[in-house]
């Protein structure tokens, strides 16, 4: 334990003194060793999915699962992905540097913003090996020092991942401390890393919700949280059925275990006859189970009743909770007591309800007429993401890279004094 | 313990439930209120100087010292300028609903962003009862629920104003519910306060140094914190000597016991004997007490020797630690080492040291040719400050309104899924 610490705190202070450097980096360097990062990951294939093999073997002899074996396994195609965005990283525009809102004050100075790094971000994470990668590149372009703790499954995997990060890094001529990946897999580093402010500006935990739950309660350092997903899509009855249907069938099923995935669909009562079952045959036909308040239960007879619980669990599965709700007002006051604030979706063509659904709902992602599934750094045109924020403070919902920064103001004046 | 958990708990979820109200109310509605509310404060003087009083009488039995009774006293015009304050709150622009950066995707979605308020701000001070107005007006026109916990020296004073803020937001058709003002000194109320992330979004602490770092240390709650200040400025040697004069002067000399007041001086050589002679000058007619390293204690023989510890001291008083640097690099290096990240100027008439300066010194406030003074929410353009942030997250330097808001994203389709 006395050695995690210290082993800690020099990750730390190599950390801090490799982020005043990267505050600095041009954007060309910056793009070298992105480009270099992605060069060397294709270029140690062979070494990188040997490395892979060693944890995957371990994982079988864990007795891992499935799910988790596939998560942490490495192809050639997921290699070539990684090194994708890598080099999608490197063609957003660098936003270190920029100056905004520059005016002048009566006094005579001008006031205006600077864009900058946060400094040292720590990003704890599960299985996924390519977080190793994505979380490096974007903490790189966006001119901070990263320190990244990956699951201890994928050990062999995040070490070999960060050898191709160092040698991007020294080859454009960066320190390789910008991005240190934590060599043990003893859990007291997770604890000293979450309670150095001194070192650390802020955490991003990216994994299940009690890892987080706890990271956030145990933290001595900023958390930017991504907790559950309790997401609803409203089919107000001024809706264009088509575009109901089409949207609730693909919020809830396009992909089942994502966290913008539909997991309650509420429905005004006046059309819930004219749309539910034929929505609702869509969703048995591919294998949803129905849970219903006492009105759905009416109108699709294969539904089964659902409960309290239902209306606040994330399934992250195919199974939909569905509630027949008297208005828009009703299911304002749904989302807004059973919503974890993630996303939330209306189907309207009242130009006035739309509206109001937005003002109102109080999440991270409000949308009119579209899928939840649309709630994604990518569909959102942030580039990459290092994750979604379900906090206010800071960065709410996707988090890009202009997330990974914080401005200062600048003062330009000609020798004005306060009097 | 137990009864005041449950009265804080109680607290909390009526701010929760008016913080929903809030977010909700019109720009028109949020002003009546502000305005009520300058009313009832000027229209109960004769009750708030008598409740003022009685904090007086109490503090003088209790021996506090004289700089604190003063901050505690309210007068006639410290009624009027609370009031005016209310006033110029409401004349600011409402940002909460505003929608920016609404873009169309190439899968035919509209993302943009749409301001809102935080939900429930907590804030923590010290004597100066003029908070609780200032306090209650900010977060009010943010369209934000407060909980507000003065000092126990000032609660008849507090009590007072926050009956006028009720009466105000009564008046507006506003919940009361919307500033509380806790009613007990018990200090358990404050350990509560800052750990009840369900009914609090953000705490602010106004006060010395050592609450605000036992109120972040302790919280489980984001914090918006304001540590010292150690200020620097930096005149270069291709400085306007007749401009380093006047912002070196004015930056230590137009108030000493504030956070943006230069507590060191740091000069390069090549200048130094050109400028520290006759700008020490004005200092030791001043009253100001010289500490300086060896260089400068050679160019000014009253000049005492300064010591490690001077660098790292915001004195808040008439003492200036004064050092010679050989140039902007070595300014730059002891500023990224002793500053507060608070305040920090250059006096320079090259272009390209001015930039580098404005980009290389990691503080909140980064300034050219202007004296530190000028960090301030009145100076800046944000109307009043709820603080200044010595915290990268979220917010840097002074915070006005916006500092008290976030932005949710928005996605406006025409029935777009993903596919």
């Amino acid at each position: 334990m006395k050695d995690i610490k210290t082993y800690m705190q020099q990750i730390g202070q190599q950390a801090r003194d490799a982020s005043r450097l990267m505050a600095l980096a041009n954007t060309a360097v910056k793009n070298t060793a992105l480009e270099n990062i992605a060069a060397a990951i294709l270029h140690n294939r062979a070494q990188l999915l040997a490395a892979n093999a060693k944890d995957v073997a371990a994982a079988r002899n864990n007795e891992l699962d499935e799910a988790q074996i596939d998560r942490l396994t490495l192809t050639e195609k997921s290699l070539r992905s990684m090194a994708e965005g890598l080099l999608q990283i490197a063609t957003l525009p660098d936003l270190i540097g920029e100056i905004t809102e520059l005016k002048y004050r009566p006094s005579g100075i001008q006031v205006g913003k600077m864009r900058v790094p946060l400094g040292v971000i720590g990003i704890i994470y599960e299985s996924r090996p390519n977080v190793t990668a994505d979380a490096a590149g974007l903490c790189l372009k966006s001119g901070n020092a990263a320190i990244l703790r990956g699951g201890s499954e994928a050990i062999h995997s995040n070490q070999a991942i960060a050898a191709c990060v160092h040698q991007g890094l020294r080859e454009a001529g960066l320190p390789e401390t910008a991005v240190q990946v934590i060599a043990t897999t003893d859990r007291a580093a997770v604890g000293e890393l979450i309670t150095m402010p001194e070192y650390v500006d802020v955490i991003v935990p990216r994994g299940g919700k009690s890892l987080i739950a706890r990271i956030a309660s145990e933290a001595k350092v900023p958390v930017i949280k991504h907790l559950d997903g309790i997401c609803h899509v409203y089919i107000d009855d001024e809706a264009d059925l088509d575009k109901a249907i089409r949207i609730a069938d693909n919020a809830k099923t396009q992909r089942y275990g994502v966290c913008n995935t539909m997991e309650t669909l509420l429905v005004a009562q006046g059309v819930a006859a004219a749309v539910l079952p034929k929505l609702c045959q869509i969703y048995l036909d591919k294998g949803v189970e129905l849970r219903g308040d006492e009105a759905a239960c009416k109108l699709v007879k294969q539904m089964n009743p659902a409960t309290e619980k239902d209306w606040r669990t994330e399934y992250l599965a195919p199974i939909l909770s569905v509630r027949v709700v008297a208005d828009l007002n009703e299911a304002i006051a749904h989302i807004n007591t059973y919503s974890s604030q993630h996303t939330d979706s209306i189907v309207t063509e009242n130009h006035t309800r739309a509206m109001r659904f937005l003002r109102e709902v109080d999440s991270s992602s409000v949308m009119v007429n579209a899928s939840t599934r649309f709630a994604d750094g990518f569909e959102y045109g942030l580039g990459a993401e290092i994750g979604i924020s379900t906090d206010k403070i800071h960065a709410r919902g996707p988090v890009g890279l202009e997330g990974l920064t914080s401005q200062k103001f600048i003062v330009l004046g000609s020798g004005q004094i306060r009097t």
